[in-house]
């Protein structure tokens, strides 16, 4: 679905016309939100522009192969911005302590993809069945008339790449790949942007991965897979909690298994995470706990011990299993 | 590179003028072959030809979600064919108990995209930078002229996704996408075919994995990971020699490892599969202790003890990675 009150040719026009642009995006940024921001900025410099991509939290880690020099957590990096524009978020509160400075633009610009967000700026175009931000960004710089080079074309790759599942979500589109087609073409490193993002797992998160998974237990005759994570074991591996994040994909993607559950300790709580595989639904299930989500990926915090959430949690699943 | 004595839009003329049709892949069908096979399979029926996929080998079992009744080990199931085409492979050697089947053919075709091979047949069309021999396939039926409809359009989607790493290996290229985007375009069930390719890790193989994983030993700076599997490991976890293979790729996914090698017991012999990252020759190293491969993936089996064998191929490694 399309939520819009401009077209991108039309905000197009908006941001050709502007000298000084800031770029925002959403806390935790991810690869969709630093492609999709870096990729427009690059464009906006080219043009002559003073641009700079405003973050509220640093770039992460696993991106830090990317030359995000353009990127800033100074709020005073450019006075009175003609355009301010965030992409991959629609919304004050995804970007809170500087929307403020957003809110400061003469014209205020929105670019979005996710579902359920709503109009937010002056203008704004959010495509919910579009797999990345960046395929927007793409297209929109195709309104532009401004020619997508290698270095464009990569940033716009790493977003597609990182919000699609590298092409194996659903929400992956003949246009996904028609544009992954085109930037391809320009000639970028496919293979070094593969390695960086997918052959460069920590060895904490390797370990405590392994340890996560040593200690699955299935049930509900194999349809459910549950393992937990405690600060003991992240200290054992010298992890964090952020390195136990992809473990739950492994116990999706067991045969059978239609419902996966990690359970962390996260000082006196415990931080719960959903997977569904098919046809089950764990948003309702992460909603029942005072959680949310989606259908095929949802989480909740309980306030509770770990043997407690642990026992709970199963029996839920236990019953939505049935 | 190509290597050919026929277009594709001759090798379809032939194709399309042939009332009894046999067709042939390698020795193991992976899903290229397969995929590749029965989508021409199909489309030669719906001319309202005989044909069959006359396998050497049984399809694998993370295939069986496929419909593959047109596959066959019965050599008699077409006398006397018209045209004999073989897809995915090109040398009888890779088909060797059914070659003598493919040599009876009044013509003897030859479709594929692998390194190195030769023509073979009396037309060959052999394309060595194409990503999966399914993409050729798409090809072939566009020069036919033959609509690719959604039953065709998922098996040469399972071939490309399945050889290209799901558009992850560097053999992807601009056209890989392309043909992806008319595949999707077809209404193909994507989300099911991911979850059956990918999400459908049999628990033997989610044990042993871990395992092996768990007993990893880093080297060189951290530049080099080998681990080992043992039949006592296997049988712990009453899992296969071929539970085993995809253990290799977590470890060369590990931040700074460029050459990972896994040391697997088979009877008295020991074979040893080497991957590398970026830079790494792995090919020579297997080469040198009498195997061979690629670059970036290759293997040998060596005759000792599997102390002597890790120890021996620890080294080599190291001096490598000098």
């Amino acid at each position: 679905m399309i939520t819009n009150n401009a077209t991108l040719g039309e905000i197009g026009q908006i941001l050709a016309a502007s000298s000084k642009t800031l770029i925002f995006v959403h806390q935790n940024p991810d690869g969709d939100a630093i492609g999709s921001a870096t990729g427009l900025c690059r464009a906006l410099r080219r043009m002559g522009q003073e641009a700079f991509v405003l973050l509220e939290d640093k770039v992460p880690e696993y991106l830090a192969f990317m030359d995000t020099s353009c990127c800033t957590l100074d709020r005073g990096c450019i006075a009175d911005p003609d355009v301010c524009i965030c992409v991959d978020c629609s919304g004050e509160s995804r970007f809170e302590t500087i929307a403020d400075v957003y809110n400061s633009g003469k014209q205020k610009l929105c670019i979005d993809h996710h579902e359920n967000d709503l109009g937010f700026g002056d203008r704004y175009y959010i495509s919910s069945e579009t797999g990345a931000t960046a395929e927007l960004i793409f297209l929109l710089l195709q309104e532009m008339q401004q020619e997508i080079d290698k270095d464009i074309a990569e940033r716009i790759f790493i977003g597609i790449s990182m919000d699609t599942g590298n092409f194996k979500y659903s929400n992956t589109t003949p246009q996904t790949h028609r544009i992954a087609a085109e930037l391809l073409a320009k000639g970028i490193d496919q293979n070094s942007i593969m390695v960086n993002l997918y052959q460069n797992v920590r060895i904490q998160e390797f370990e405590i991965k392994n340890k996560i998974l040593a200690n699955k237990e299935l049930f509900a005759g194999g349809k459910g897979a549950i393992a937990r994570v405690t600060q003991a074991m992240l200290d054992s591996c010298g992890a964090e909690l952020g390195d136990a994040e992809t473990s739950i994909d492994a116990l999706r993607d067991i045969a059978g298994v239609e419902i996966a559950v990690v359970l962390k300790e996260k000082g006196d709580r415990i931080k719960v995470s959903f997977r569904a595989k098919t046809d089950g639904d764990v948003g309702s299930i992460a909603q029942s706990m005072g959680g949310g989500g989606h259908k095929k990926a949802s989480g909740c915090t309980l306030d509770m011990s770990m043997e407690e959430a642990y026992a709970k949690v199963k029996e839920a699943v236990e019953e939505a299993l049935k």
